[in-house]
């Protein structure tokens, strides 16, 4: 049966060994939510760098480029970190270079792995099916904040444990206590990451609509994936698709 | 009102500020149950060292020398790390030099703190009453399992923060979480830790005894700290013990 496992930041990646896994990159707030949002609103592709000024070098090369820190949008960008900025109808069939606080550095930390793909409670269940589909091992890689682990990212991989549970075997700490936290919050998804300090960071910036609307389940059947070191979406065949509509 | 914060490894614990803080070191299965019950029957102080090395070349000086790794005593040394092994009465008046696979680097990863002492949850409420009476903020450092973090330490951080939480801020989400997982499992402590993989790895070395033994609550009115690098009892003053008799 294959694995999985729940490495709850970037800063314990180095314990895991990613190759010949599927790495489910997660940051909930919201750099992943954003990415499901830009590629299910028509965003051809998203180059995901570390830095501002590598943000800002593809920025001046013609890119639209946006770039958060500390929850803000960093200044001289044009987006930032809203998932509600990446539905505009101009942006169809672009490409963005991203750079966020945590999310971006828990995707190039990945790059070793077989595949890299995006996660949020937005495109939830077309990633749990992907994953039973698909023959390897499995890494939920949690952003977290500035090294640490976070709440909301936590559930979301024990929401995702949970859902392909009879389908991998998970042994590891970690992986359990992530699948324990989200069956006590499952019925209160948003009161449980209402005590969160990310997201009383976050209250303070005014964007209660944005958490709101990145712990939705299921409203993206869309699944970003790395593909020479950019995002796109992932194409699925006829009958994925079938399985994820019966869902 | 001062702070209190968990941290699930000692692999993260340079993104902590240790300093002007007591760091309480936790290694429930079986490093700090073991230096509790040890300075409870009696033992003068333990030196706690990283390697297996600085462990063997204290013993040739002629101290008592105890280590573990990966569950196991290793060849060579007197006592292993079964809280057992503690209660002998040769012991009484001796110093130990100990090595184990987690606790022993949590202790020396937390040097630079205000004050370092040792908890499990033999000593839980003596240990709770402590931080309650002393001025400062507090780390809990789990040690975890090879870096990762653990449930059992998990579960005994949020019962620390539990038992303290009106006398301390809390605001990280790791506290958080530990203080959730603690709250759903407290019922049933025992069956919730008999999940954990640690457990499962000890399960395979016939050590139920250890692990039943180390779960209990409050026997030993002692804490271990460090001094000088060397863990000693504290002693407490009058007032302090009185406190605690009727807790």
């Amino acid at each position: 049966m294959k694995k999985i496992e729940v490495c709850f930041t970037p800063s314990l990646i180095d314990l895991y060994n990613v190759e010949k896994k599927v790495v489910v990159v997660v940051d909930i707030l919201r750099a992943t939510s954003c990415m499901t949002t830009a590629m299910a609103n028509g965003v051809k592709s998203i180059i995901p760098v570390a830095t501002i000024e590598e943000c800002f070098s593809l920025r001046k090369k013609g890119f639209l480029a946006a770039a958060e820190r500390d929850g803000k949008m960093a200044d001289g960008f044009d987006l930032g970190n809203s998932p509600f900025s990446y539905m505009d109808k101009s942006l169809k069939g672009k490409t963005i270079a991203v750079t966020t606080t945590n999310g971006t550095l828990a995707i190039t930390k990945s790059k070793k792995a077989a595949q890299v793909i995006v996660g949020s409670f937005l495109n939830q269940s077309v990633v749990a099916n992907y994953l039973i589909n698909q023959p390897n091992d499995v890494i939920i890689l949690c952003a977290g904040w500035k090294g640490k682990m976070n709440i909301e990212d936590t559930l979301f991989a024990g929401a995702l444990v949970d859902a392909v549970k009879d389908e991998f075997t998970f042994e590891e700490d970690a992986t359990l206590i992530a699948q324990s936290l989200y069956n006590v919050a499952k019925d209160d998804i948003a009161g449980f990451v209402a005590k969160s300090s990310h997201v009383k960071r976050l209250n303070k910036l005014n964007i209660h609509k944005d958490i709101e609307f990145c712990l939705q389940p299921d409203i993206y059947p869309v699944i970003p994936m790395l593909k020479d070191d950019v995002l796109v979406a992932m194409e699925f065949d006829y009958e994925y698709v079938i399985k994820n509509d019966n869902a």
